[in-house]
């Protein structure tokens, strides 16, 4: 075990004891998953029925009429958490088989909270070509396809080429989970501030994964001024860096965002701002979030280093959110991605449709709205409730045959 | 569920019930396997030592130390049960969801038999370039490959490539699981008999997978005297069929095998062999069977319709195996496949060599020796002894760093 230091138990909140690198080490060693066998091969009888000769049967069944595979293989309700190490968590792009460990964790959180069982494949290969070709040659192993920790602007295309090519849901959780979880914690948000999606100035740091997702979704959601951050500024059309065949979605999104034509930085974009929401790990001084209107919804999402500390920016905010566990309001894609997944497997979706979206967004900020408060736009990820609440109404949102 | 006839009630003996095809389909039903979570998340602090902040320290630390993947993910036990599903069980080339009930069962096996964790990855390509190239950009994710039900030309080449391209261990057990515990049964088998492996004149019906597999163990255990069968007769030199630039593996067989140069078709080749092996699913008559030196031993291991019927052969021979489980000497490749990989894997070999599979094959049949008799020459395939024996063999084999 590496003798490096303990980063993590910052996070742990002041009520619990620190988390000690020897315990996350010893929690992880030989890995965090195992195979259940759901009927025990205890006879010859059970070893006739399971394997030969009897599964010749439902091979030779399956063969003739494809649909069986959905009843009678694991497969119909098995999730392929993919990722080509690129990515991951703050990390950046440690390969593939540093990432297995976070795959891993992630299978553990579908089962855990969605109910639903996944096999991590993580690809050595960064090839946009190559990383399709591999998940269609091997997706007849499973029923969806999570993608994770690919970094933008690949992901974006690997996802829309997986959705072409596969018959199944296909997702790219940074982008489409953080989006959902994002969108269910602003609706609650704005009835906490007494404001509208509508009229409302956002303001969105990272044009990367999650940013360009969590804009499209507040577009869908009917907020018209968005304005998007990178490295360079803001997205406008008059940045020559983003002329055509440049990085084509930060363009696609310089011309859908930023209708005031917001140039400059962080500073000028959150004059007047309502919402900032923060994907990009660089820190926002405390003056620039004192630029925004009165009434503002700060949700610093960095982990494990927010872009402003929560409490410096609840001087000037009515609302604050983060991703880390030991603040109010944790905005985690764990709220998400298990219930979008088990509602689409359940009603037997072959796209994870925008309206399944938003129904998940609804369904997360739904179970809050009870004991609404600054300090409770979502519920806990460990709230029972959720995975149950969101599958539901992501089947629900399923239209047959689309 | 179709409504077709029960093929299987046939094959569990006459002390047991039939299985009737409602039981297997209700067994199939939802497929399975299952992923365990090996440590619960239930709280906040579970959730940040598997998942984020934690387990960004993990990962980190194998980024900087590859070797970590080995302790700390379940990679190094995991195994990829891969198939292009070309050939399944007698089914054929039903492909890839066809197979999945069967890598489902393969699976299953691992786990009762061997105490070992594997996935099913079926393709759906039958190409010989981009099932390698398919298998070597996922193996990161897991830490030996079990190659399944491929057929013959192809699964020599596939099996070749992968072992030369990737640093773990790689076996088509279709292949080497059938020629290992056909070399334990019939070094039983001499015994009961009072022959010699090296005096043997061995007849192989059948120079696909099986076959050509089952011909090279008998040549590495001293066997020299070994005829192949292909549906166009034995494999000789000959053979205009078999000249250069046509289906190699043949061609090197009908070099490296046939000492007396036996032209013809079965009726030749069994004219006073002391050993028939069929692995063809081709019926042999009697009167061939007949033909056999004193003391014969067959092993009729097509399933479920052995060449020849074990009661008709036994007018003719001392011993006479199966692959099916209502009569005695049942070839199963259970006995072999988990404790060759869980030994291999617990070794940390890189490769399965020759000699592991010499150990396995001498570890099998030790196990018989006790209680030898011309009905009892392997152990059960539900034998509890068998699977930590065949591992500590492979395992005491590996020669380290290998």
């Amino acid at each position: 075990m590496p003798a490096h230091s303990t980063s993590s138990g910052s996070t742990t909140g002041s009520t619990s004891l620190p988390i000690t690198t020897e315990e996350i080490f010893a929690a992880h060693e030989g890995g965090k998953l195992s195979i259940g066998v759901d009927r025990p091969l205890a006879t010859k009888r059970d070893l006739s029925i399971a394997y030969t000769p009897g599964v010749a049967e439902v091979s030779r069944a399956i063969a003739a009429d494809p649909a069986l595979a959905q009843t009678h293989t694991w497969a119909s309700r098995l999730v392929a958490v993919v990722s080509d190490g690129t990515a991951v968590l703050g990390l950046g792009d440690i390969g593939p088989s540093a990432s297995l460990p976070v795959m891993e964790g992630k299978s553990a959180l579908f089962k855990t909270f969605g109910g639903l069982d996944s096999i991590p494949i993580v690809l050595n290969t960064k090839n946009v070509d190559e990383i399709v070709e591999t998940v269609v040659r091997i997706a007849p192993s499973f029923g969806a396809v999570n993608l994770e920790d690919i970094s933008a602007p690949r992901c974006f295309e690997v996802e829309r080429r997986l959705i072409e090519a596969l018959d199944m849901p296909v997702m790219h959780d940074d982008q489409h989970g953080t989006a959902v979880v994002v969108l269910a914690a602003l609706t609650n948000a704005v009835r906490v501030v007494g404001k509208d999606l509508a009229g409302l100035k956002a303001v969105i740091a990272g044009a990367g994964a999650a940013g360009i997702a969590i804009a499209e979704i507040l577009l869908a959601s009917g907020v018209d001024d968005v304005v998007l951050i990178d490295s360079k500024g803001t997205l406008h059309t008059g940045r020559e860096d983003l002329a055509k065949g440049t990085n084509s979605m930060k363009r696609e999104f310089a011309e859908r965002t930023n209708p005031r034509g917001v140039a400059g930085g962080i500073a000028q974009a959150l004059e007047g701002a309502d919402v900032f929401i923060g994907v990009s790990s660089s820190k926002v001084p405390e003056e620039d979030i004192a630029r925004m209107a009165e009434g503002a919804i700060v949700f610093a999402l960095s982990n494990p280093d927010p872009e402003v500390a929560p409490d410096v920016a609840r001087r000037h905010a009515a609302v604050v959110a983060t991703g880390r566990s030991d603040f109010p309001n944790q905005i985690n894609n764990v709220l998400a991605f298990p219930g979008i997944f088990r509602g689409a497997l359940d009603a037997g979706a072959r796209r994870i449709t925008p309206a399944m979206k938003l129904a998940a967004a609804r369904a997360i900020a739904g179970l809050a709205e009870d004991k609404l408060s600054a300090d409770y736009i979502v519920p806990s990820p460990l709230d029972p409730r959720v995975g149950p609440a969101v599958t539901a109404a992501v089947a629900a949102a399923v239209v047959p045959g689309e």
